[in-house]
């Protein structure tokens, strides 16, 4: 599984993975799930993806490839408009499933990849596309400043609660990381590391760009912090009738829990298997 | 679909369910998942249901029919451990769903429920089952002191980060209603009001039981104040190096949005329909 999220906020784009591929229980490892194109000062594109991991490095392959010939032809180079980019990521994309889905088909396995695309050419505001298996796209508006791809239910609370178009950068990329951080905690396939990148508006480059490790300083502290904030935000919720009085001096909850990994793979009606 | 939460403390048992049915997008009625059986002072079981509702509907009349009739044969009258309790609701479960699989299946229609017991009976601690739709049953446990049934996703990050079994009822229960209200938010086809029960230890019987509208004071407090705490929460959580210096007296985000319902209801490829 894979969990990516793209942010649009009026001062640029929030971009993050994580980096855990599997292929079963017992075949676990990180890939880069965030690639990026740019031509610093005259376009940048951030790529993120979800799905089956070869579908997904032919398609960056090849929109390499056609970017490297600079042959006139149409590639990341030629675009004017990021809708267009869109468009023609999608065509590769579904090209490089086609390739293999007769033969997939018969294996019954998925070779179905989506994608995040977040970038900006001159002379444009930046924007932020979902590229679905088919090859069309969808964008983010401002009544919903954000695209989620792969296992995106255990993320999205925080972000419908938190997010809108006017936040700054700063605030955005620290939703961007509890949403993260909260998929992480409840589905073991998504796992640290996480790959971030922001693009300021007008920066047509990727302006920062980090990987945080599980024992990265910045990381630590989010999760610690969050889980203290949110022990605290429960604690100071309302109290019921039939409550007794908190007595005075009791400040906390019991400590917060470590992460508890669950994870259900065999779906709503599946059973816990040991 | 449904959200149903059952959660485990040393104090007793918080079950909490939503209200909403829907057989599509154009046929959404409000019906009550949670059930109650209990002879006071000696047992008390809250039974919560989650999928089809024929199915559930004549199973709960099975278990009311079987206790009503008072002949000594096996019912929720009889049994001096609970694990008995639920092993016979799921065998009154499975028997519910097999009387129409069969046309179900021709159908294309399925017919499973799946259960969240809750109870008590004098002599023993309070407990906490799921029934799955075969029959069988898991209890909750110390290390995951809270089980789910239905849309569980949007609601288990508040839950893996915060509940400990040495909880307060009061803060479980605001867990739960926090982890109810997430998952109304993020699926239209979840709903307010909120059925939310106390099961004291020891008391052998529903010690609270409360119906919560969107209009309940108390609901609509827990709503605004979440959505501010985490606001804050945000804010607070350590900043990056290469944002500028938070401006002094900057202490709000921008406001909260109002809810974003959108709800994915054609799976994980599935595309936005308008």
């Amino acid at each position: 599984m894979t969990y990516c999220v793209g942010i649009e906020v009026g001062d640029g784009l929030v971009l993050a993975s994580d980096t855990r591929t599997s292929a079963s229980f017992d075949d676990v490892r990180s890939h880069r799930k965030m690639h990026t194109f740019q031509i610093e000062g005259e376009r940048v594109f951030v790529v993120m993806s979800a799905g089956n991991l070869a579908t997904t490095q032919l398609t960056i392959s090849r929109l390499q490839h056609d970017m490297d010939a600079n042959d006139g032809r149409p590639s990341l180079r030629t675009f004017s408009h990021l809708y267009q980019a869109a468009e023609y990521i999608g065509e590769v994309l579904a090209a490089s499933q086609s390739r293999v889905s007769a033969d997939a088909a018969n294996a019954g396995v998925s070779v179905q990849s989506t994608l995040i695309l977040g970038g900006q050419i001159a002379g444009e505001r930046p924007g932020l596309y979902m590229i679905y298996p088919l090859g069309n796209a969808i964008a983010a508006s401002p009544e919903t400043p954000y695209l989620q791809i792969g296992e995106v239910k255990y993320g999205k609370p925080i972000l419908d609660r938190m997010l809108t178009n006017r936040m700054s950068l700063g605030d955005a990329a620290r939703c961007a990381l509890v949403s993260l951080d909260s998929t992480i905690r409840s589905n073991l396939s998504v796992g640290a590391p996480i790959d971030l990148a922001i693009i300021g508006a007008g920066d047509l480059r990727v302006s920062h760009q980090q990987r945080l490790y599980d024992d990265t300083p910045l990381l630590a502290r989010v999760r610690d912090e969050w889980g203290q904030r949110l022990a605290n935000a429960v604690r100071d919720l309302p109290r019921f009738d039939w409550e007794p009085a908190r007595p005075a001096g009791d400040t906390s909850l019991p400590p917060v829990p470590p992460p508890m990994h669950s994870m259900n793979p065999w779906g709503a009606t599946g059973q816990s298997q040991q």
